[in-house]
């Protein structure tokens, strides 16, 4: 049994390219013996964004925090708020955008622990 | 890709023995075509909780709302609130219980989508 919170859990800003703004925190993962699944959070500043991207494995995503848009493979722009669920299937290309001027937006970002 | 706001999704009262006052929903599930892991929202009553009891799988929780405790295989009490997470492993005994008098306690519990 492990528990936390999100306050105490380190924060790494996203480097990979086309992200801008992106903070990431891992505060359930393999490294705690998760035997499937990790979650992740991102905290996306105002005009930030995570990279334009697709790879061979599924994100399950709840806002905890601010309103924002996942881009989906069409370049479509979906809205998403506090209390919105999302599955971006294996594959999809996707984006989470803040659409907000002056608040965070915050995101839990679940994937197989493989992958983080 | 599928987006749901909790609000849309259906409860459903818990009724497994030793429950009282929880309510199940499921926004994230195998129905979706989810690969690996299900989401699920258990939202407990002030004075509500759910069973005490054991499983070989593992949950995986963010507490969305409120305040309560996590109950851990030798019975102590662990409080948990808004922001925080935590990792219950396979077979370990576990039960949460909203501690507060009048507000709702709402996490999100993550199983294996085999289990949900």
């Amino acid at each position: 049994m492990k528990i936390i919170s999100l306050d105490q859990v380190d924060k790494m800003q996203v480097q990979m390219k086309g992200a801008s703004g992106a903070w990431k925190q891992l505060p359930l993962g393999s490294m705690d013996g998760a035997p499937l699944y990790s979650l992740r959070v991102f905290t996306i500043e105002p005009g930030g964004n995570t990279p334009y991207h697709s790879h061979p494995y599924e994100h399950m995503n709840y806002v905890i925090e601010g309103q924002g848009v996942l881009v989906d493979p069409e370049g479509e722009e979906h809205p998403m708020k506090t209390g919105d669920f999302a599955l971006v299937s294996p594959d999809e290309k996707h984006q989470y955008r803040n659409t907000s001027p002056d608040s965070l937006f915050r995101i839990i970002c679940g994937v197989p622990k493989e992958f983080e």
